[in-house]
């Protein structure tokens, strides 16, 4: 069935149902943070804010530019549409807490297909106990998922704009995978080993930060941000907002063995360039390391410098790479 | 200059400034209502509520469905794709606090277009006391705007879920006209009249009921929604939520005088079909009536009944119309 053979009515509430019912299975209106007044279906969606602070943040997927129906399920594109925008709550310090959804549909989409991408909405809104409230369903000639998102917190949230010269620079988690994992299903072949299903699992169904993000939080004097265009990209934009310099140590990079073992040649490269990652890159003072690492697991990289000294990244020997060999993604160029 | 020229990131800044600067020109920054703590080009946006509820909608405009650039300027797209959050926010009684836009652009958009744009945005942010914190701007086929806004309220929520048998029906300023400009527009004239020109800009920029979703939220026990779809279909929702049917007089609807001099044998039905009115129609008891009277302008157009009479509009001569004749907009169909 098509959505033309329903409209747009009949297909929200199809949606919606699915939805509630996954909201239902786990008892989302029992959860303490959930205290939503109005829910789907109304002109907006109420609740009485109770942390310290809101954080909000919105991101988009457009099919073919940021999936492609060819090789992703709709259940992953939904999960991983919103879970870029988890992984921006994550990168606050927040909890994520409720969700809207807007889809942009050709009239020619099966409905099914629909119900798979809104149980990963579901599913994945299980996961971090969250709350996809409502939204809209608007014709477009291409396909697009618009999704906002509000999280809470009650510790100051963590901006990219903190860092300072000799802070240490970590990851909280491995780089390169999703972007290897793209790569292999682009390759399109008929099957796919254990490592490489590992790395097309890291493409297309990320895991956000949220608790690494929450327990970064209680840490003071801090920044982080979510790798989504790429580790070296990301970080030039954090040491903007910062105005400092960095080093790296490209053997510090955490790599998956998977990566390693399906592209040997090119696994740095990958890790530096890769995008959609959705680890937390992130400064903190030498002082806090012990702390932090006690209570998530961070691999430290490098150093804050002055922003005179721009972003080096040291290869194996110890010498500069050159940077424009790590150029993220960039949507126009 | 195209966007192409310039990529996304130097794109965002130069959008950015467009808000920041209009932010800054009227002191958004010193509104006791605006508590910011985190603004434009971090992960996330971040303030410290202070509003007993929070409401939350989103709305997204597609280039060829929701609009043309053939006879709309992009400011009064801008200007209009906002207008249609905020009147989300007008119909829960809710004050528009904090928006964040994302776009969907093809790689040919004029740098100038997208400015002028934004100044849509920065300006109906003004009128509104509310701010544009931050979004996200993506490659896509056609252009497509998606909205997300956050309002508050120290008022109970107004659902379209609470109109009860008896109730009086309303309407807070007239409708039919928006429809009347775009059916104008679409004629591609040499020139407008007066009257003509009048109904184009409540087509092009629609000033949101938030002065009068703020009284209703004060009186208790009522209902509202914004008229978005068109009078009859909006209503059609509202019963539908509220599992009640309503009887409308036509005669007793409210519709500009320029609306009946341009099109005096549709107006009718124009006002009743036509949507993107963004005024409220709402229900209330009818001891509240003259309470609601004193403080914002209303016009009664008909009662609430129960679910079982159906939805009847009755026509100059008190004979009821076929309903089929005013169906609304559906994206799909």
């Amino acid at each position: 069935m098509l959505i033309s053979d329903l409209g747009e009515f009949e297909l929200i509430e199809i949606l919606a149902k699915v939805l509630d019912d996954g909201h239902t299975s786990w008892g989302a209106a029992q959860m303490p943070h959930l205290n939503l007044s109005v829910s789907n279906g109304d002109d907006a969606a109420a609740w009485i804010p109770d942390t310290k602070y809101e954080v909000f943040t919105m991101d988009s997927s457009v099919e073919n530019v940021h999936f492609k129906t060819d090789y992703s399920r709709w259940y992953d594109i939904g999960w991983k549409a919103l879970a870029s925008n988890i992984s921006d709550i994550a990168s606050m310090g927040g909890q994520p807490l409720y969700g809207l959804v807007t889809i942009g549909l050709p009239p020619t989409i099966k409905v099914d297909d629909l119900r798979e991408m809104y149980q990963g909405f579901s599913d994945i809104s299980h996961h971090y106990e969250m709350m996809v409230i409502g939204g809209d369903i608007v014709r477009s000639e291409n396909v697009f998922i618009s999704i906002s998102l509000i999280g809470g917190t009650s510790n100051i949230p963590i901006t990219r704009s903190a860092a300072k010269p000799g802070d240490c620079i970590f990851l909280s988690g491995t780089v390169g995978s999703s972007k290897a994992g793209l790569l292999l299903l682009q390759q399109q072949l008929a099957s796919y080993n254990a490592d490489q299903e590992f790395l097309i699992q890291k493409h297309q169904k990320p895991y956000p930060h949220i608790r690494q993000g929450k327990s970064l939080g209680t840490i003071g004097n801090v920044s982080a941000m979510d790798v989504s265009d790429g580790l070296f990209s990301d970080l030039g934009k954090l040491c903007a907002s910062s105005n400092c310099g960095a080093i790296i140590q490209s053997t510090s990079i955490p790599i998956d063995p998977q990566l390693k073992s399906c592209f040997p040649d090119e696994a740095i490269n990958i890790a530096l360039s890769g995008g959609e990652d959705y680890v937390l890159l992130g400064t903190v003072h030498p002082d806090q390391i012990d702390k932090l690492q006690q209570e998530i697991e961070i691999s430290v990289i490098g150093e804050i410098v002055g922003q005179e000294n721009g972003i080096t990244v040291l290869d194996t020997s110890g010498s500069p790479y050159k940077n424009k060999d790590f150029l993220g993604w960039d949507h126009f160029i």
